[in-house]
């Protein structure tokens, strides 16, 4: 149970949005921008960027559901995530996408992590000023989505169908409600 | 020097927003939200809370920037500020606002590390269900912010009048330009 009075029917973050909506439509209008609006990488990408630092911050709700997200959206769907979580070195990606999860995984330890040669590598593998910026925002974001959700004990359901279901809303229609 | 190419007169996040306006207006309007909008805890609270996780994830920018939010703003002012932030267990504060700021280091540390324990401990000393998510999310945001900040390089003022000045500005005018 959720450490605050939230709807136990609703899942995750949504019930958090929803107890209290002045900050909730801050973020879901934050989400949106980071994860469908305007950037250089693919939704897909930015989805596996998110699920990518959900799991390493071990939030399982983040993690499934944007699991789905990037499955839905990604070249290589639920294989290429779930090698990706696995083991981001042996996973079937681009070097470029590759460099960029490293620093994402730099930035989940904290922001000092993220070095000038992490940068400089990912350039060298064609990254841009515009990927590493959104890389280290959406990696950034991830920290407090995952510790907001988890921090709060907002519900996890156990169910796949809940993560498909919810893929298929955010596919089509966004994270603004 | 950022990591990537922002206007190097603009210090700190404000750069990093200003790269990409259709993230940083996001970024600004739920600052503004969880600092400045509608809480059960007061403003001077809310940038304590702010100022404290900063300094947790050792991020010079934001420290001292909501360090100058919350002197300005709090009871104690300046010294009740680098108290909580020199030693939290011996700070001049009530037992609420401890409790709220003992929740807020285990969220800077992860969202699994937020215990049922710390949460009765803080309903023991008064806090609510308000005051409880304001506090976690708060926190996890700065997990975010400070990240931003450092992850990219955003340039961080030696010069302490640069932080009086942007708590001139943030006190009167908030968060959103």
């Amino acid at each position: 149970m959720a450490y605050v009075a939230v709807d136990p029917s609703v899942p995750g973050i949504r019930a958090l949005m929803d107890f209290k909506p002045q900050t909730g439509r801050a973020l879901s209008a934050l989400a949106e921008a980071l994860l469908r609006g305007e950037s250089s990488l693919s939704r897909g990408e930015r989805e596996l960027i998110a699920a990518f630092v959900s799991s390493r911050n071990e939030c399982r709700f983040c993690t499934r559901s944007h699991a789905a997200f990037a499955a839905a959206q990604l070249d290589g769907g639920e294989g290429t995530v779930d090698a990706v979580l696995a083991d981001l070195g042996a996973a079937p990606i681009g070097p470029k996408l590759r460099a960029l999860l490293v620093i994402a995984e730099a930035v989940q330890l904290g922001g000092l992590h993220v070095t000038e040669a992490l940068v400089a590598d990912a350039r060298r593998e064609g990254a841009d000023d515009l990927d590493i910026h959104d890389t280290v925002l959406i990696a950034a974001a991830f920290c407090m989505f995952n510790r907001y959700v988890d921090g709060l004990r907002a519900s996890t359901p156990d169910d796949p169908t809940a993560y498909t279901r919810m893929a298929e809303l955010v596919v089509v229609r966004g994270y603004v409600r």
